[in-house]
């Protein structure tokens, strides 16, 4: 049951997904979108949340997870970066293919994270988003191997520009699983006994989504084809139906850091937020 | 644009509606179920909520609709009576088919009553339910026809036996819709206003889901199987995020009479209810 060290580099993919309009639009309530969000939940007019693809990119995760042998009741996901090249269709097939780059120690008790790089392209040709995957193996640290480097965002001594209240549903997860990641964690009481929970925890790319909307309609309201970058780290597991604040900075033009906070206990339960964008044109009329 | 009268009799269908063990899951959380209630939501021993069907039965309805010549505009859904035959398999394909059975006229201001009968099997072969629907085709009267027999359930002069409140949230429609009924009326705020309402009501049938879990929850309490049949009067609208109650009187042996009241005024939205079951048979040992 240890880690495969011999897959880093191996190929994985192509992962196929077919998906029609009602595809994001599932996603989209299943993040927490509604009536006042109708641009996403609509079929007249539909724009997609740029965070959709992670849906279809969650086949490739757990291919990754297979591949590397992770042991699958210490799989948490720990970071997800996404490149944004083009806008996301309503409707195609996604083509998602890429490797293993690294599989890092964090010591015995600690866990191990595999590191995986993927491109997603749209069936019209376009390549539409590149994705790094961090999987936190918490079961399989101490086998000797390198740390990962640390990395950190700073965030500003100041309070944050931008804060966005929500509170994902008792029942969000339910919800949320239907667009593609069926692990049991989410869903069934006895598995999130054995994994450590007292009950059912949110995906965190649940949670992202949420804070990824709250980004889009913060700063480039209603217009998601001017996301350029989401990168996160997973810090802390969520129940549903708990209050969540997305805390938003604005540091340069086009860029903003961010982090998700657990409103009841005060914990950061999604950390090292970045996300950039394109900087709304003015026109000029002369 | 008149109601096409020649159309009594006329065969609709097979109309054919393949679904997979997600249908019926993303139609319990359409109808509000959740973590209370995991055997609807987890494909893991899934069972499914009998009125389910009612999902492809819609096709149904629209060619009905269609077919009658009934203006869209005007279009609600008046009555629906479902006799079930056997348990729903959690996947497979549905067959639908029937025909109109009559066409009544309520007046030039009360509009117009399309009634059709239709059997939906399953690619199993087994016959599961038999419909009957009422469309009420609100700006369709006026034709000189005969008005409908007039049917009315007695409710007991007496204190509800059970009382089961729930409140569907206010994107409830949004997901409900997703199960096949894409009206605009329940989500098109402008489709809403031209049809006379304030914003996007709910489907009555999937506040008939929330009813059918209540009757399940306490008649039948996880047995879904053991119903045998529904059925009701669309009375008023509802709009989304207003908290229900059903009220459930137990009449005789494996039947019930109900209805759904709007708490916040006090409206009755579903009326002359009935559902019959089987009653819990006792193992004998001797």
């Amino acid at each position: 049951m240890a880690l495969n060290l011999d897959t880093q580099g191996q190929k994985i993919g192509p992962i196929i997904r077919e998906y029609t309009w009602r595809d994001p639009i599932l996603y989209a309530l299943g993040v927490g979108a509604g009536f006042s969000e109708l641009q996403y939940c609509y079929e007249k007019n539909l724009k997609v949340i740029p965070s959709f693809p992670m849906a279809a990119i969650m086949d490739f995760f757990w291919q990754v997870g297979t591949t590397a042998n992770v042991n699958p009741a210490g799989v948490l996901h720990g970071e997800q970066d996404l490149v944004f090249h083009n806008p996301i269709p309503i409707q195609g097939t996604l083509i998602t293919e890429g490797h293993i780059t690294n599989i890092y120690d964090k010591g015995k008790d600690k866990g191990a994270l595999v590191v995986a790089e993927s491109d997603t392209s749209h069936s019209n040709g376009d390549l539409l988003v590149t994705s790094i995957i961090t999987i936190f193996a918490r079961l399989d640290g101490g086998f000797g191997g390198e740390n990962i480097p640390p990395k950190k965002i700073i965030f500003p001594d100041l309070p944050p520009d931008m804060v966005v209240k929500d509170t994902p549903s008792e029942n969000q997860p339910l919800l949320y699983r239907l667009t593609g990641d069926l692990f049991p964690l989410h869903v069934d009481p006895e598995f999130a006994k054995l994994a450590g929970f007292a009950e059912p925890i949110m995906h965190g790319l649940c949670t992202y989504g949420f804070a990824c909307r709250a980004l889009v309609q913060n700063l480039v309201p209603a217009e998601p084809e001017r996301v350029r970058r989401i990168d996160c780290r997973f810090s802390k597991p969520l129940y549903p139906g708990v209050s969540i604040e997305t805390l938003i900075w604005k540091t340069s033009p086009g860029k903003a850091v961010w982090k998700t906070v657990n409103t009841e206990t005060g914990e950061v339960v999604i950390t090292n937020g970045v996300f950039k964008y394109e900087e709304k044109k003015y026109s000029h009329l002369t």
